[in-house]
């Protein structure tokens, strides 16, 4: 075991957040042990903070979007050395034999995917995340992050980055396409790079005209409101694929007159109340609603390579530790341009 | 121009159904002229008749299911004869240029598709339906019905048929598939057969026990209430498809729930309320909430040969002419097995 220090939420109020001193195991023969120099916020650490699922375990030590570079490896290990640049996002563990981790999807693994953190192990200890000096994990859930990359930049593409990837590639996305990105946040900013990059022309529904000029330094060809109506009468039947990065409640039946036939509406932001549409608004052009997942580790290495290659990054803010509550709240106020990332050396 | 009897509704009023005489134009050089044998009665007939989607015009002759004899044809048409038994669906034509039609999706032509009744056609006339002793149809929007098939059985397939079948073929209905059918009416008793010849395990998700028995003779492995929490906790997980026949306002969540990872929930029923459904429901397993409209001509002539081969046709209760109006009540009512057909001989 080694001793580090961490943040640690010692009950749902994200305004107690202390310093702590926590264990990491011992090296296993499969392990990868990481000195964490960054670490993203995720609009979800707040929810299992705040236990808006249920299932938060307190004291908790949150952050999956971490970056940093790798101490020591264990015996087995040949593809990490001490020195690399890498990375780890939602998931630390999983059954690896199950008809999904098998296609490289673990986050649906049937035994249940360990989490990086408000998680159980599978040795049973309860899991300590990203707000932290270093953190052991299992080499098969380690991404290489390029050394052409800044590393605290990087950091949110291991959530909010895949987030916003796998349902382009799941779903097709690609050049001569018209793809619509529904908010400009922390997962937005990146989906507009993305769907760039993948040669599609991006139109962003933002809520105010003030973020238009940077959605178009992202890549994004138009921007329009989309609390007007005249937009909705404007892009009728023009987009092949719309992702929500959005938790806000949706008309959804106005977004999908947006669809061309066979158009798809993806959410991977997560509103918390029931959405309603009519089947008639599918049915016209047989449009498809669903949501994505996160994704797997073979995926999320693709689209760290991707943005590698693509120069992708999330515009951050730097924090220091000490002010982890105070982000918490202009998270809440949507007070950021686009991703706090949290400077473990000020841990 | 020729004069034929037809069954018309003056008005909104179903009760109020008459015979008259409506003229059919003369025979152009890629026409077929039927004779019109049998013609199903669908329940959209009933919403046409009573203005439920506020575009009906009167007098209306409703009919979008018709088998019948062919009579005559265009001197260049060739792959149909005097005496060919031929079937005629909700479609009769579209522009023939467009991306959808070149993909043999008529339904979704850019110029707009010419629906058999209440629509107009491109010469500008009202189009008037199946309810009538013949027809004049454009050749590529007539399907060949084979000779080993009932004439009066087999013109439900027309739309029913179709309907149902298009969406297991896009979707991917195979062997090995679990497959549940919400609803055994007029278009459920179709699906199972044809989920069951695709070689998919069938259940059927019915409101009382009481179709248990006849949803086995048409092929489905079991049979489920779907008013009982059990039967949702019994089949969570389980489908890879789920198809919902009917028009009823269902709790979307609790369907999701028996989905499993990627599984699609399609619409061919139209439920005029709005549907909700919480992310949670879909993100859980990316899951696909979607909607089917009919199909294509190749895709119908398709369904027939299918249906031809696989012994699948609808049950049907055969009517007189007059009992139309009577027959609208008892559709209304639910109190159909499963399908009425009227004999146009009764005309």
């Amino acid at each position: 075991m080694s001793k580090v220090t961490a943040l640690q939420a010692p009950s749902s109020n994200y305004e107690d957040f202390e310093r702590t001193t926590i264990e990491r195991r011992d090296l296993r023969s499969d392990d990868v042990a990481i000195d964490i120099k960054y670490c993203g916020i995720c609009h979800s650490d707040i929810h299992q903070v705040d236990g808006d699922f249920h299932n938060s375990v307190f004291p908790m030590v949150p952050g999956h979007e971490i970056t940093g570079i790798v101490s020591s490896v264990g015996d087995k290990v040949s593809d990490f050395k001490v020195g690399d640049h890498v990375g780890v996002g939602c998931f630390v563990d999983s059954c690896g034999e199950c008809e999904y981790c098998l296609k490289g999807q673990e986050q649906f693994c049937t035994k249940g995917v360990v989490i990086v953190f408000n998680s159980k192990d599978y040795d049973g200890n309860n899991t300590l995340g990203g707000y932290s000096q270093s953190i052991v994990v299992k080499n098969k859930f380690v991404v290489k992050v390029p050394t052409s990359m800044d590393l605290a930049s990087a950091s949110p593409l291991l959530c909010a980055g895949i987030t916003t990837y796998a349902p382009m590639k799941k779903w097709g996305v690609k050049s001569g396409m018209n793809i619509a990105i529904i908010g400009l946040g922390g997962l937005g900013h990146i989906a507009v790079q993305f769907a760039h990059a993948l040669g599609a022309n991006v139109t962003v529904l933002g809520h105010s005209l003030n973020k238009k000029d940077e959605a178009k330094q992202f890549g994004a060809d138009s921007y329009y409101i989309n609390n007007d109506d005249k937009t909705f009468e404007k892009l009728a039947g023009q987009f092949d694929f719309i992702l929500n990065t959005t938790a806000v409640d949706l008309n959804v039946d106005l977004y999908l007159r947006l669809l061309k036939k066979d158009g798809v509406m993806v959410y991977v932001g997560l509103p918390s109340d029931a959405q309603s549409f009519h089947v008639f608004s599918l049915i016209a052009g047989e449009k498809i609603i669903t949501a994505s997942n996160v994704g797997g580790l073979a995926l999320t290495q693709e689209m760290m390579d991707f943005s590698a290659e693509h120069n992708i990054l999330p515009q951050i803010e730097m924090i220091d530790a000490d002010y982890v509550p105070e982000a918490y709240k202009r998270i809440l106020d949507s007070d950021v341009r686009y991703r706090f990332v949290i400077d473990m050396a000020t841990l």
